[in-house]
């Protein structure tokens, strides 16, 4: 009988395990949110439950399973399966054995960790817009803004494991704009849906006047549906963040093609939601770039992967690793 | 008998051709500096000669050698050994069947044609910093700003050849320092040598005072070797050109460290002779920027392979391809 996928995506406020077969069809999908507890050991035993309460309901047993793959927003030591650093969850991970510790509730089971974004760049290379690509960057523009290399089919990871942060990279030296990471002009801080209350702030202090009853009290709220609704109300500095953000995408994948000249990009990720005119600036932003630069054109696509892009991906390293 | 390589470093002041044995001893090398003729085939011919006296001088036929390796600067159609564009070379070799045409007189022959940071980085990897790395990515920094990237022993190419373009990666997205790629806000513009006259006069308008006698009459003549004597001067523009150069170069090296994580950085190329502070003030740069992020050290050496590096990268390639 053919053996099945198991992905687990652990995210900050969301818990998420789902069974796939190996040509990507979701077979069951269960989702939890008390998953924040304590300590890591705690956090297991929740995928732990989770787990089995999934196998259980849909009679399969562990020997049906061909692997488990979870994905998490941070740096990962992919070969250890150890978290180095983690980007949106509460409970201090760092040196956490994860692989080791959910592995010893599933003997003989293959388990693999790896980042969020490396997951889906690999979930959309075998199911996704990446299909008969040999090689693709998957970018994810997002709370975060993060990267998942693939060439020749193979998750570029480099030598700990955290290849791929785009969104770390610095495109502006002499920003005075803060990354959660401490650096200043990091891709991320100009352009991804965490630091949209810091970037609102500071265009309403270069003198743009919000239109939508935003004031410095309230200025933490703004998210990515904020600006998408700001956007539609034509509100002068939702325009201006969605805007930059378009600039620092485009900019950033016209890094991604001069270091490593990739077939396809995959755009993917929740900010994709601004909208057709902010998806089109960004790849206007890229071409204006290129010039005579580019001798084969790099393909930018959409991510394909839909909804359960997070759970596919992480399910699907296990066809990889 | 061993078979010998053969490397041909094709610049815009001068054509080199030399052989070496497989474990990169050098054999014998000829030079010309009459190598810019009005068109490509005139350019091969030049070499098509050079390359025939090399092997008379020392008995070699070409049964002899393994091949032959050329590395130019440009964006390079590696599979197919054609010039998309060229850095600093007077004839327009756009479109170029550089390989083809170069393999007509030596039947048989392995031809290589890549890009000069690529050749450089194998050449490394073979025999320089690199030896017992399996990844490594090269940048040099020189008249131009480039890169090479080895992961796993393979040259990472792109789907055109033109990887690794660390110069024309943007670090400063609202920059209005223009490149010669009519980008702004490029590595390369802020950083090399061919900036230096444009970054001087930049210092100068910003207030800055030169004490070596420059003024924008012959602001143009500025270059390295004239960067170094006003450093040693210390004349404020010139320190302030190589302090932006090494933030530049720092910067773009944790940008590396960012995307691909690589075991090794090797540094190399003219404008190291700025010495030991401009050096000390590039990994300075780097570190101030990896706070947690690095897991594993990101090694950075200086190159190793020497004056020889162009022709002896170009010849290595013969051992990957």
């Amino acid at each position: 009988m053919e053996k099945l996928l198991c992905g687990v995506d652990l995210g900050g406020t969301k818990l998420a395990a789902a069974l796939f077969k190996q040509d990507g069809t979701l077979i069951a999908k269960k989702l939890v949110y008390d998953h924040r507890k304590d300590s890591c050991d705690e956090v297991v035993q929740v995928i732990v439950e989770l787990l089995g309460k999934l196998f259980r309901e849909n009679g399969v047993d562990t020997a049906r399973i061909a692997g488990i793959g979870t994905a998490l927003a941070g740096h990962i030591l992919y070969e250890e399966g150890k978290i180095i650093t983690t980007s949106n969850f509460p409970v201090n991970m760092q040196g956490y054995p994860f692989a080791d510790r959910l592995g010893a509730y599933f003997p003989g089971v293959k388990i693999l960790l790896d980042n969020d974004a490396n997951a889906q760049a690999y979930g959309e290379y075998k199911y996704g817009a990446g299909r008969g690509s040999g090689s693709l960057v998957f970018v994810t523009v997002s709370t975060g803004l993060g990267s998942g290399i693939i060439l020749d089919g193979k998750v570029i990871r480099g030598q700990s494991g955290t290849a791929g942060e785009i969104g770390h990279c610095i495109v502006d030296y002499k920003s005075d704009v803060r990354c959660s990471c401490g650096n200043f002009g990091c891709a991320m801080a100009l352009a991804s849906g965490l630091f949209f209350p810091d970037l609102y702030s500071m265009y309403m202090k270069q003198g743009l006047y919000s239109t939508i009853d935003i004031t410095e009290e309230n200025v933490g709220q703004v998210d990515g549906r904020m600006i998408l609704e700001g956007i539609r109300a034509e509100d002068p500095v939702s325009c201006a963040v969605a805007e930059n953000s378009a600039v620092v995408v485009g900019t950033s994948l016209f890094n991604i093609f001069s270091m490593l000249d990739p077939e396809l990009v995959v755009l993917g990720g929740g900010l994709m939601a601004l909208g057709k005119d902010y998806i089109k600036r960004i790849i206007e932003e890229f071409h204006s770039h290129t010039h005579g630069m580019m001798y084969r054109e790099m393909k930018i696509k959409l991510a394909e992967t839909g909804a359960d892009a997070g759970l596919l991906g992480a399910a699907s390293l296990i066809l990889e690793g």
